[in-house]
């Protein structure tokens, strides 16, 4: 990718020689003051960075200048914004002039190596598909986040939280493979252990199509460099037993969110239970601590982003309401993806693994 | 119900006056021994309580008079157990002389106002249906569980968590007839408020039959004495906007196994965290105390038990793992239920709706 690109003009990023960062700056709910500190704390950590930002012009100008990012930074002017309540279909449709479609367009038009949107996630899944295409072999692209968990990366990938509401055994496969790979070269864990979230672990139990991709993914794993453990329970996802879960994109969502609001509630009881006595007061200091930084673990999108996997070019969906520490890790996470080529590691592993596998249709 | 009843033998409970309940001996992980401590914690608070209780006569006869029970506790003998390993398809054809079927039979032949049991749940679901038969009008039975929550009465009701993969949107808005029937007449809630798991809150997210779902319940609960809120996300589980959450088996038994994870995740890193100071281990006498609480909570099996609605008899599981303790509310429960003649007033209920409602066909 970076071997076929060139300059744009004078003053655009070289991807022959850094890594450029395509970013939305109006998405995001604390607006685009935030996005450019982001991209301030990014670039004062890593000389090789270089953004094209898109947004409005007289309001990101002015910001880009007072952060002397001027040089390592291209203002795109779009005229548009996706809000949070516009439908994807209607983005799709409408989009074009929109920030958030100039973003991915950088991508897709060989001037970036990867894009960041704090926007709507259904709209940026849609423009993204759209624009970017679907890698060979995938049928059904994925949102892969990171879990909070007992193994000591700290972390798990799942898969998909939210991209499609549904998926077939061979989307189900796809997401296994996908996964592990982002687990591999994302997180250097050489034979990532594959789980398929199911209501038990039993092989009788659960969905037909669930039995299919248990059938698939068993037949399948041999040819490639992961481990597949088999049924996971919704208990297993913070486990070290795995290193991917996989599932379909409505069971994905429901569990991050219901993950989300287990935290809020206990944090909530647990501010409660420490106003008791000045000593609880004391150990509130302790505790709140660590449920803050757990807090923000288990919501892996204010910290790291979503990746969309699946599509030809490397896509990180931040937290909406991200602030300045939670956009430089989304454009952190971009850099290192775009850094090793994952885009093009992932299409070849699913390509090689589809083509192994004769069952394999979509 | 109680009105029909009579007594079987001398030695048998008396249905006209007192309460009975079969329980099932031998389903638990902590073995017959737990459940008989279990059954003299209630005994002694509550002196219209009577048991009939299922399982090996040899076993059990001695721990029956060493708790000084035989007076209130009629023993019936089951040469079976039906294992946690076992199929429910398995314990359907080859279960009838288990210690569960006798337990569920005991309330078909209308000597037992309830049944208890903490056994193999797919078992005993099968065997419910088999032996109780599903009530007029409904087509899936579900399980309702408490899941600890923001309200002032500190749990929501969730259901379906595991009784059926699968649920149409005639199965949907029957539980929501149920779940809010259960939230009413089991906690005192007049106008209980019902939310649909989704994706999102808007009307074009999700799966279809959520929508038609959607559609069903927005037409009849004007009939009902509940209010629809309409869909809500995973983080709403644990919130004060609703008391009652309705999804289908599969959707709800992977949030409620997500939401253990992750009390048990936040528990262990809490410990970690706690370990660092002198000060901090004090904290943690604090901290822990407030975990453990919300850690039973979270897992209403433990302290409420599963209740198994729309079976022509009310049946209740209890936590395999439960100790006398949670043997006792699992207990507790099916008395409270079978005093209120809850499976009749749930039955009218449905029946209500159902044909109000021309299009209901299941």
């Amino acid at each position: 990718m970076r071997d076929s690109a060139k300059s744009i003009s004078s003053s655009s990023p070289d991807m022959s020689r850094d890594i450029v960062i395509s970013v939305d700056a109006m998405g995001g709910d604390q607006g685009p003051g935030a996005v450019v500190s982001g991209l301030f704390m990014s670039a004062k950590k890593n000389p090789r960075i270089r953004f094209i930002l898109n947004g409005d012009q007289a309001v990101l100008s002015p910001l880009v200048t007072k952060r002397g990012l001027s040089d390592i930074c291209e203002i795109r002017h779009a005229e548009e914004v996706i809000t949070m309540d516009d439908k994807p279909s209607h983005a799709m449709r409408n989009g074009k002039n929109t920030s958030m479609w100039h973003t991915v367009d950088a991508v897709r038009d060989k001037q970036a190596h990867a894009a960041v949107s704090c926007g709507n996630t259904g709209a940026l899944m849609a423009i993204s598909m759209l624009r970017l295409r679907k890698a060979p072999g995938v049928y059904r692209p994925a949102i892969a986040i990171l879990w909070p968990s007992k193994n000591p990366s700290g972390f798990n990938v799942m898969l998909d939280v939210g991209a499609d509401i549904r998926a077939d055994a061979p989307d189900l496969l796809k997401y296994a493979l996908m996964g592990a790979s982002y687990a591999r070269n994302g997180f250097n864990i050489k034979k990532p252990r594959v789980g398929l979230l199911n209501v038990g672990t039993e092989e009788h139990k659960g969905r037909p199509e669930l039995h299919e991709a248990n059938d698939l993914i068993s037949e399948t794993f041999d040819t490639t460099d992961f481990e597949y453990v088999g049924f996971i329970e919704g208990n297993d996802i913070p486990s070290d037993k795995i290193d991917v879960i996989v599932t379909d994109g409505f069971t994905g969502n429901i569990a991050l969110k219901t993950g989300e609001g287990t935290v809020n509630l206990i944090a909530g009881a647990m501010r409660d239970s420490f106003k008791a006595t000045l000593l609880s007061r004391l150990s509130a200091l302790f505790a709140m601590t660590s449920l803050k930084r757990l807090s923000r673990r288990i919501d892996p999108r204010r910290k790291n982003g979503g990746v969309f996997l699946g599509l030809n070019g490397t896509v990180v969906k931040s937290h909406g309401a991200a602030d300045a520490t939670g956009i430089s890790a989304a454009i952190k996470l971009a850099f290192q993806l775009a850094e090793m080529n994952f885009d093009e590691k992932l299409a070849a592993r699913v390509a090689s693994a589809t083509s192994d596998g004769e069952t394999i249709k979509k």
